[in-house]
């Protein structure tokens, strides 16, 4: 294929996109297909010789349409949104064409450097302390990773190196592998499992604290100073805290202001570093009215969130900030000479992963919405969210599970795990609308999660329409 | 902006982006910007009101190109090839449209189908044993990563992991941390810096295997086995080995066939877990007269290479293969409720990352090429490095520094590393062609790679005149 063949293509898998996102809503939400259903669709080896490019075409619908599960479909209402507008798609068509790869600043100054200013940009909306801003007299910034995993984990490797080098400072002798193995880490029992994973990854243990319903899922001060003081009695060295906002389950928020100041002096001041994970909540914090939530920020190492989930810059673009630049360098600095340039190291830059152009898409998008688009783009899912949780509180076999603060409902029929088990399979089975569900003090609980950017208060009210119906179907069939 | 505002605009970025591959050339391959030069050309902050499409289109040749170093202009010879193709740029179109998240079956079956059955397709291409394929009786399969610095990671922890588990199930007393420091992993001093960054992030030791101009730059069986005695007779555990073929400085290959005999029974055997990294040279296996490079993969636990650099994939796609799903599966399975679903875990498919639908780009660009023209690229490639190591040759005055096996030549005036560095200065000061350097046995060389997909002979004999135009000038001016 040439360029004068791309540009024909090209436009036509415009059109092809469009018309997909259009008409998404007419298609099943969630598939009708068994495991192993592709293998027999297409042959067992690639060709020989090329195929047309109208077989590959036709392809779509016949072998990978069947198949997917409709994420952008305003009838999705699984996990946690994942994000796509125009102006993003756009972007990414220019970036896979540059198609640099962004590990060093010589390697593409403009990727390097259009990702500092828009990390800079998506701070400044975050009202986030100028310790994290770039361009100031402060030692830190941001930088774009793949996930919130990612960047959890990073996180804590910084954290971990940061231990070790500080323990070797002062007591040199020590052999590094004795201190790993008394690192303890902690983070909440409703943290999502990749923080639990990146423990594993860097071979240090990682606690999980406890939480209450009673206390709406949130890390307690006094839990995790209890633990921090029995961690130290016993010999260990508690080195990092990874806190929640807006955790997977229920959308719960730790209070990081008190967590901060939960060993007498703020944590940052003993040198655990706290990590705070808002994969999903973190957008909304461009709000004034949600920003409260991010309120002890200032005693953070390191700070994430996903604006590929809620912020309307498709995957994948998982933003991090650090208050020292250096801790990152530190600890993942690697100097082959097939790295090395004429600008090595200004230390204004740091880099931890290759990358593509991500930085496009968020200024696309910022510019093409504007501050004030982005805002109104949260506050209508906020808007629907609530919606929901008023048409859920006006029916008297349901109950809310969680408090509703940003776009997710937890809820349930009042009853046996049994009988919600049976609703969330019967929903999902329908097709019509999808759902997963969590687990909240024991109990099976369905999560409403408004994702596309295209849901309307009509595909709200038509999904609580489905769902009742199924409930009552479900209620006569079961013991309740 | 709305589907109808997205057609328009998709069609005209389908154009610019086929204008500026088209006429890439013409422009500098690097860019004569300085640190910083871009956050003066925008705000200080994102707009509060939307700007307009014009502007931000505009802003592209005004903010962004002049700092963009073009990896996909006939210049381009650095670091080593990044992918870049019509067919793949149309795929990913598609696949940012679905934006699908695939962390699960269930999340888009059609998203983790067709990844395992393209690694299929394509582990057929390079004719690895059946143990490595999916659709089959054996244990393994392939799962696509983003980088080859992730894959060694991901095989090094598989590998720690097994290693811990084996330990522990004949002496379930052991402490898991006294296990952990014990163990030793092995790779070339001319592996990749990743592969010691991964090292670094397991916490494990990891030893560099010298090697010698002598021996082409490759491991020697004699040295791992030797290393391998000492560190067990010290009481360590050897428990992984990275071997590279096609090293980052010279395209070095170690003997793997060799290395897999190492320690009197085969590696595997000895449950040391071999990983092949393949990142660059990987593409060429799927020629007959590359293949026997290969030859050893059936002593490996996993294999890796980067479609993505030469096979005409987009970034990012990084193909990694395991002898059993189930190391990777166990090291690092996570099990929370909101993932779960009905085709929970057929043992079939096996992901340790999220990603978007990565494998439509193999699917088209595999169907639009066909295994011959996939071929023919990468034959004419090395064709194309052939002509450049003649035109070296036939030099009296430069060197070729190492073997030219596929499209990568390492050469030098000769004469001291002065004279070189200043050579390479002065070539990539001059912005119409850029390489980059490495360090073979002391000495500074020159890295002339093929990259680019439209890199012809005119532009092969261009950089040589170019080249040797500034050597003139060097050595004129600098002592011989």
């Amino acid at each position: 294929m040439d360029a004068a063949e791309f540009r024909r293509r090209g436009k036509e898998m415009v059109d092809l996109i469009a018309d997909y996102l259009e008409n998404i809503e007419q298609r099943p939400v969630y598939p009708d297909v068994e495991p192993g259903y592709l293998r027999s669709l297409i042959p067992e080896e690639a060709p020989e010789e090329p195929d047309t490019y109208e077989d590959v075409v036709k392809d779509i619908e016949r072998v990978i349409m069947p198949g997917v599960t409709h994420w952008h479909s305003p009838y999705f209402y699984a996990y946690f949104p994942t994000a796509n507008s125009f102006p993003a798609m756009l972007a990414d068509m220019l970036s896979g064409a540059i198609g640099c790869i962004g590990f060093s600043w010589a390697a593409s100054p403009a990727c390097t450097e259009l990702e500092t200013v828009m990390m800079d940009w998506l701070g400044k909306m975050l009202k986030l302390p100028e310790d994290f801003i770039a361009g100031t007299h402060g030692q830190g910034g941001g930088v774009i990773q793949g996930t919130a995993s990612e960047a959890t984990l990073v996180a804590l490797l910084a954290a971990r190196s940061r231990a070790v080098r500080m323990i070797l400072a002062s007591d040199p002798q020590r052999p590094e592998t004795g201190i790993t193995s008394k690192l303890v880490a902690y983070s909440s029992d409703q943290a999502h499992c990749s923080v639990e994973r990146a423990g594993m990854i860097a071979g240090v243990r990682m606690k999980k604290i406890p939480t209450e319903q009673s206390d709406k899922y949130a890390v307690q001060g006094e839990t995790l100073r209890r633990m921090i003081q029995e961690d130290k009695a016993a010999g260990l060295i508690p080195f990092y805290f990874c806190a929640t906002l807006g955790t997977t389950p229920s959308c719960a928020f730790d209070h990081i202001t008190e967590l901060g100041h939960v060993s007498g002096p703020a944590l940052y001041v003993s040198k655990i570093w706290m990590h705070i994970d808002a994969a999903y909540a973190g957008s909304s914090f461009i709000c004034p009215e949600f920003r409260p939530l991010l309120n002890g920020i200032e005693f953070a190492d390191s700070f994430n969130f996903n604006p590929h989930k809620w912020l309307l810059v498709n995957f994948d673009c998982s933003t991090m900030w650090v208050r020292k630049r250096s801790d990152l360098i530190g600890a993942f600095k690697m100097d082959p000479l097939y790295l090395k340039h004429d600008h090595q190291e200004s230390g204004r830059y740091f880099y931890t992963d290759n990358s593509l152009f991500r930085s496009l898409k968020m200024w696309f998008v910022f510019r093409m919405y504007g501050l004030k688009g982005l805002q109104d783009y949260i506050r209508k899912h906020v808007e629907l969210a609530k919606e929901f949780e008023s048409l859920v509180r006006a029916d008297q076999r349901f109950e809310i599970s969680a408090d509703v603060v940003l776009g997710l409902v937890c809820f349930r029929l009042k009853g046996s795990n049994e009988v919600n088990e049976t609703l969330l399979k019967r929903i999902n089975n329908g097709r019509k609308i999808h759902l997963v569900p969590c687990q909240l003090s024991g109990q099976f609980v369905l999560r409403f999660a408004v994702c596309a950017r295209t849901t309307e208060s009509r595909h709200i009210r038509e999904a609580w329409r489905l769902i009742t119906q199924l409930a009552e179907e479900v209620m006569q069939e079961l013991p309740h």
